[in-house]
């Protein structure tokens, strides 16, 4: 029983792997790029650390142009963000039977409504598990402290795997400033290791 | 850390159960009964087979009375098993600080939207965690396989410890045919046991 989890290196990410893997299935986590920054191995190096097979999967640079064209437009992230997961999910659903994410109930982007969810499983034939859907914040965190070593720091200044460094990054290409586009003080995390072995 | 896990013997809190203690939660099942039949034994039953620790809980015979109410008013038992669901997590709530049922992702009734989940947790200072929120049919299809030896009936003709057996109950008593109210050709599930040991 193979997964294919959309993986970060972030704390969400890293525990919906771990909850995975208790539940008997073999996980593959796999990071997305665009091949404009090596952020990627931030993931690669967490997902060495917990003992997880970790692929990258390359996504076409277009899909993140389109993306930067969401942000200038919106003055904010979160169509793009939103876009750019999707794309993903399409993307490791072409390549499994089983694909995964670790979106929480209480988020709002990156997040399937369940008719879109409905809509991704029936299109490409895959079972979606999001193990941390029913978890509210006080169980994620009495789980991630438990499990893990974690890192806690703004956006720009966390090296982390996310969509959003490369989107920022081309955003200043552009010659327009994120912070002007993502919100202040978004803190991110990034998990460093198990508090003890678990897998 | 302990969850009271609201139990009816079926598989989709049975297989939340085994999820609960896969992420190292201390586990206690709670069957919910007015005291009219002993149809908690189904569920009491089951537990044991399985390994859990279980407890009756009884909820007033009014909040049944209600809900009966509802069914002969609406012609249908949504309402009516919605009410009487969130009337059992409220007490289970007042009991321990972490709460838990059966409930998917797929379900309509019972089911709390996210507000009203959240309301749960704020006014009672709980976590409510529903381990099958992110699981689709597919996925819990084969883990429920994987896992028990399941017993699977139209819901009249089973031996099932859930609401709906002391409401139709009441209802025949009222001179009511469940069968108007409640939709024809219901399946439900009993769990007989594991397909191996598992906890």
């Amino acid at each position: 029983m193979q997964v294919y989890h959309l993986y970060s290196g972030g704390k969400d990410s890293s525990l919906s792997a771990w909850i995975l893997t208790r539940l008997g299935y073999e996980v593959k986590l796999i990071t997305i790029s665009f091949g404009i920054l090596d952020n990627w191995k931030y993931a690669r190096d967490t997902a060495e650390r917990l003992g997880f097979e970790h692929q990258v999967l390359y996504l076409p640079r277009d899909t993140l142009e389109k993306a930067a064209y969401m942000c200038i437009e919106d003055r904010h992230p979160n169509k793009a963000i939103q876009f750019i997961h999707e794309r993903a999910l399409e993307e490791i659903a072409k390549m499994a039977d089983r694909i995964s994410d670790g979106t929480r109930r209480d988020d709002r982007v990156p997040f399937l409504e369940l008719p879109r969810a409905r809509s991704l499983e029936d299109r490409f034939d895959v079972a979606y598990i999001r193990p941390l859907l029913g978890l509210g914040y006080k169980t994620i965190k009495e789980l991630t402290e438990n499990l893990f070593i974690v890192e806690i720091r703004e956006s720009e200044k966390l090296e982390k795997a996310d969509y959003e460094v490369e989107l920022r990054h081309l955003l200043r290409e552009k010659g327009i400033d994120p912070l002007e586009i993502f919100p202040k003080r978004h803190y991110q995390s990034r998990v460093l290791g198990w508090r003890e072995k678990r897998i």
